[in-house]
């Protein structure tokens, strides 16, 4: 199934997407606690949001070992392979939709650009989860862009602007419940052109290992969150852009890009 | 006026809390947006949750210089006094009410300190806000213990479990609406005998400054809070304490601690 969240008629709904139809099952309530079928509602009458609001934003961060080295290149550090699945934050604030826009700051330089993550959304309350039970507690995955401005990642003592400001963190377009870590293949087309391609399941750390690790000390709620990390080297993205990210199984989340002058 | 959260009768209300009543006026609606007074309740008949559930959970970290040399010492690193406002985050897993009790994990040192900070509730949305301004977007204030676990803050690449373990984050009681920030003396009380007591306001980066930059490139929306660190040297609480921050002008933040056998 995939589920995504919409406004319609000045209200929000989730709804389980028909792709072949181009029409919504519009649910009362909400995929983490209690629904039931409304109405069906083609897609022309909806606009789509994010799909959920996530109530802890966790984000592995540096997760395969290419993508580090190569960002560890670009701005002037030595690589720092990660020893322990310790998680990060990221802020709500950022997000965007599929189809929506990101803006980037005046004072920005030209080094702002994509990561293509898996993101994994809980779907049940977690604590102290064996490895091996971890997938129970997933409700499925959905796509983000950790769009990471690189000269603030350097400079600052957090990630604050350089990975949560306003637009930075598009993510969907739904929530798929049915996909299957092995199978998918992460590529990112900038302006339709392929500049890379990855097995999205080849972590350093998985998902089962890191809800593991997590949930020793946190308890992982349903609509919380984790993005997995990204691979390899980005490209910069300029004004007119247009940046898509598929994951197979999943589908691919497509965003424009704008730098204010 | 303090603004309360609370449990009756299997709902969650706020509400005006009157100290010299010992009763609180239960509204219809939250502090945030809309609310209409319903009706007076007893104190004895509620309990207290954290005094609302932020949106986003922004933490300044290192903010008074004595504080950051005495961590430093004490895990053994250089002292870092940051030399802009940049901001970082905490999570919500970790929040727990006043009169609650800080869990220490089996395996943690004894290192767990308390950090007593003025937490600033955000209560109209901002964006590339004036100094002179910010202000005007403050809903309130309250208070915060950082509660810190100061080998896996050393040990660990993100704060994750140092600083975001279950319970790690007391705060309340409620939200003050006319507290004045020069006015306000920061305390703590462990076992009933003071420990430290310090002027809230001598941060590095004060709140307006801190308003102004987050909101260069971040929204904030009303809800959000922003934890503003502490100050001094802090000290180790163990199973059975209990810790009690006091800021003149809000009040008294108690928690009890109980170590995991």
């Amino acid at each position: 199934m995939k589920w995504i969240r919409y406004y319609r008629e000045k209200n929000i709904y989730y709804g389980i997407a028909d792709l072949q139809n181009q029409s919504v099952t519009e649910v009362n309530g909400n995929p983490f606690e209690e629904y039931e079928h409304k109405k069906t509602v083609p897609f022309s009458d909806i606009k789509l949001l994010t799909p959920f609001e996530p109530k802890t934003f966790y984000a592995a961060g540096t997760n395969y070992e290419e993508h580090i080295r190569k960002v560890a290149e670009l701005i002037g550090e030595q690589p720092n392979i990660p020893e322990k699945a310790d998680i990060g934050y990221r802020a709500n604030n950022a997000l965007i939709a599929h189809d929506e826009t990101i803006i980037i700051p005046k004072d920005a330089t030209e080094k702002v650009q994509y990561e293509a993550e898996l993101v994994v959304v809980i779907g049940k309350k977690a604590f102290q989860v064996k490895e091996s039970d971890s997938l129970q507690y997933v409700f499925g995955y959905t796509i983000g862009n950790d769009v990471s401005e690189r000269s603030w990642q350097k400079l600052d003592r957090t990630l604050w602007r350089a990975k949560n400001s306003d637009t930075f963190k598009p993510m969907g377009p739904w929530i798929e419940t049915e996909a299957n870590l092995d199978d998918m293949i992460t590529s990112v087309h900038l302006n339709g052109e392929k500049t890379i391609e990855f097995k999205t399941n080849e972590m350093i750390f998985g998902v089962e290992k890191y809800i593991h690790e997590i949930t020793k000390y946190i308890t992982l709620y349903p609509g919380d969150m984790i993005w997995m990390g990204t691979d390899g080297e980005g490209k910069n993205m300029s004004d007119g852009d247009t940046c898509e990210i598929t994951i197979s199984g999943i589908g691919t989340l497509k965003n424009h890009v704008r730098k204010i002058q």
